[in-house]
């Protein structure tokens, strides 16, 4: 049994974090820091966890948190930059669910996040945890950048066609629609009750932050152009992406289908539904798992359309950083992440 | 005051109408049809209606429909096209909100909606319904045929752009989002409550009878090519298009943003917002208007993406029907469309 | 056409004044105010007033204000008790949406909204406004204070049944559900939508603010005794009330129908529904309407049920204001004041 | 490892019974009936449980059921009665999850369900599944009806008052609300997302089936008196339980507290909260939880609120019968019933 810490455990990723790894064979819950509710017993702070862990929050600096073999960072951006360090400097593992070791360039990072980085020695060591594009770097990284939700489910997707070269890299439309705890647990005004239900809207339409961690990544299959539109669905959880690509060549659905089925063929929570079936966000909801189902619309030629759909807490977030753990640590790979979609 | 029958009254088009024209200073409700319904009051049938009509619902066979001005057919399709020459041959006006007389080729018609069409020599005389586009021949037209939610959205969104001939009519996609009352009301395993809340998805990928109706009418302007994705959004009433045009050469957003507020300058109820606004549906909830916004990520060269949201059931149904009844009758086009939308 | 302002309009209640005065034949909105964004187009800041209004927000001391017939104040606790006086001292008519001016006993106000009433003279000429108990004293008055909406369900629930002296007054249990906007627009975390959606709890359970309020009406028809417990419902507007009695002795469903339709057969915002058919949230949502029904379960021995449906902004507070403004002028009652229920 | 049948797998609490076994480190699904879709692919049926098992549905008649040695009916009322016998009389264990062997008396069950009760004998033999109040009995059991959710919930928090003899019998009101998965998974017009969602509404005010099930439980500890009003809370998921009762005499809320907290201090899935905190839905979202707690008004003598959660799906239903089927199998009693809730 391994020790985990998580630094900033109020958000929904943080009690994702322990949700998931409750159910991990190979760890246990050590220390959890919140600055404003340190002393709560976290199974007071959320009724949920009642009975599942005895801890209460601590302060970031409490000593606990130095006996983590593995500590996850669920804070917002500019927090593990400033203290990963303390960590890895006696060999513990660090997954840094925030932004702050995802843009390789520290200009990017700049102009995104409004902050210098202040780490751009642990940035150049940072891998980069897509575990389906990079899992060989990640299982000897001892600091890994978590993707955002949007990067994950749009370059998995992308990326069989850009790797197969059947794609135009300069055509790519990234349509993608998140439920609302992508954005966080904390009081704003624009994601009241009353502001979100019953409602549909685009968002960050000048410019999102995920879309630079998009093209970093897709740029390193292949320079490409990509057109981002988030839009926000009144529900709790649940990720979906409309992808658009135009084909090089005219292509039948089914050798584009080969293509994908081919990458993915060995990955545990990749799902590749059949040519005539689409995935729904409910259908992940809780699991760690991306369905994909393409199709080639008959009345534009040459246009793939790829449909995903993830929950943006899980895979696109708190799955895919235990997901990360279990390949750093040699688990296996869907240790603690075997929870089946809530239905309904 | 003209006096008013609603074929077909017990869907949300049906009650949404009643809503609608209970405002209107110039006509009054004289008839509602329901076959199985029939005899019971329709402030008993539907609550929100008590107190504002003491019409019982009566089947379509009722004589007091032949004493009606305007007939609204608010039924599913195959119903307008065999009744719709009952009311037409006495002089009646007909605007109907089914599919029967919005595809001028008989062939398409059969091909989407699985049926014979019937009433092909009426299929000419019709008038397709989108004011902003044809408000000369909706002005002497007997029978309109109202278009669908998703063609009005998107053929207005793409129309000004197109006739400006500054996108490529073969790069069009329209990513679209709807609330629940699209699909209309009835008892369906795939519309209840369980199966829609918390979730998300595309349908309609092998085809949608929108997309013929769309194209038609793109046509109409200039040759096009269009992808078109629906989505199903867990909202009541609300819809949202997300569209996709590449530009033929490089412009500025203001130059775009021209053309736009040009095209709708002179229409009540198409409201172009600011280059740093975008739409959202609840802000058109129960009205009949459509919010516009155009964007030109800085990352993808000349693309053009306009957003737009309306009501489906309003401007995209009964909204537009009584707009079309104004434009037919000579009323003031906005008479009983003043509703503004319910916030929250 | 008089001239109307309000303060503090950048809230739930203040939109919705403005989408139901808009549809007032006798007043023109003259002026809103809102400190933090004054400057701003009302239109600009709600899209749905887009077109309805060129005002711009102003803050508190525009002296358009003074040019006002009445004044509505959509404002927390505490400031109509300050600024009142302002507009009633030239003869201005003032409704007050807040709480400052329901309680009576300035002790009681103290102990539950915990500031000093720093305008006891002006309480004491403060009517209650709740048209239907009230009307006459409303008709006469200057100040009125618009009631809770919890407060306004309940009484008007159990008045009749009080009154005729066929209910223990010491048995009333107030079993209340409301929608989130009856918690305002303000940016708290308990308000975002993953704490609220698809979840349902009672909250207030140690002493909500409204049981005063509640309890003060009861006691002047008759001494009672209340059980209040409040639960949140996950939809942005509607309440609904159970509300339980014990008969003093054993009465029929009939002759209790018979009291309540006695009650009300002159109201036009109260419908007593059929002894067979039950309130629901959504055939009132927009409407100043309340619906009622009672039942007597064969099962507990005379015990009353009445359940009751409103909008919370609507008869719960926007809708009974303008009620009071059209008593208050010697308006007709319903003018502004017909919205038909949004359905769905 | 024993084998598990699950017959009338397509409903909410079948696709919830196959969540919950997954993890149960004693069982393996073996068979799974659908008359309408047998020959399909459970995890093609329902996506979420992709890679879950790789059973086909079969119809009822099909020998792999023969060969379980525990039988869930998942099925509606009518189903069980039937068809038990064929697995009880080879020594299987049977789990009803509907209505047939709840009801003791086939009058009422007959009142209530209409229909004859055609297994009288076995109805002797089951025994009511709720283990924290017949643990012994069901232990011995070959066939356990498993309660409603509405029963399980309001038994559980009147029973520790009622065995103390704390409360009037005659004085009890359930006033409960459900998510919509209680209806079932079933195409009804009332069912559908726009009958739903944004709305609140009572049912089965003239009369409700657990109404009679209720009243037999609390019999069975003293005669009692209960008005049971059932309410429609727009969410998927989820129970709570507003309890009221009267005090036989003045008490302390730490004598009350104490009570309850004795009454479950064993018991693994009856959380008592602490005095000053109270149950919401979410907190046992997926668990097979339920949290109480209690309040005494101030303001209303004696009346005693008792405040309940659950998920409808777990504890009131598919929960349950595993903890039932762990304890007939001498299984650990939370052996896959671990699951957290899912926080949002």
């Amino acid at each position: 049994m391994i020790k985990v810490g998580i630094i900033g455990a109020t958000g929904y990723t943080g009690v994702e974090l322990v949700r998931l790894l409750s159910t991990h064979s190979k760890v246990c819950l050590h220390a959890m820091t919140s600055r404003g509710d340190a002393g709560i017993k976290v199974g007071h702070y959320f009724r949920s966890l009642e009975g599942v862990t005895d801890l209460k929050f601590v302060t970031p600096d409490d000593p606990t948190l130095d006996e983590c073999d593995v500590v996850f960072f669920a804070t917002p951006h500019g927090v593990a930059m400033k203290d990963a360090m303390r960590f890895l400097e006696r060999g513990a593992k660090v997954i840094d669910l925030s932004a702050d070791f995802r843009l390789q360039d520290p200009a990017v990072f700049k102009r995104w996040y409004g902050i210098d980085h202040t780490a751009q020695d642990l940035l150049k060591s940072a891998v980069y945890g897509v575990p389906e594009l990079y899992r060989d770097s990640i299982r000897n990284a001892s600091l890994v950048a978590n993707p955002g939700c949007y990067p994950t489910i749009t370059q998995l997707g992308f990326a069989p066609f850009l790797k197969a070269g059947v794609i135009d890299p300069h055509s790519l439309i990234a349509d993608c629609k998140s439920g609302v705890s992508g954005a966080g647990r904390k009081a704003e005004l624009g994601l009241i009750y009353c502001e979100v239900a019953e409602s549909f809207k685009a968002y960050g339409i000048n410019g999102h932050r995920h879309h630079s961690e998009m093209v970093q990544e897709l740029n390193k299959i292949v320079p490409s152009s990509l057109t981002f539109t988030p839009h926000l669905v009144p529900m709790n959880r649940g990720m979906f992406a409309t992808l658009y690509a135009k084909l090089n060549t005219q292509m039948s659905l089914d050798d584009l289908q080969a293509i994908l089925l081919s990458a993915y063929k060995n990955e545990p929570f990749i799902k590749v539904l059949g040519v005539n079936q689409q995935p729904e966000s409910r259908s992940v909801k809780g699991s760690n798992n991306i369905q994909y189902s393409i199709s080639l619309p008959e009345t534009a030629l040459n246009q793939l359309v790829i449909l995903g759909a993830q929950d943006n807490l899980v895979k696109g977030s708190a799955g895919q950083a235990i997901q990360n753990m279990n390949i750093m640590c040699g688990f296996n790979e869907n240790e603690g992440l075997k929870q089946i979609a809530l239905i309904p």
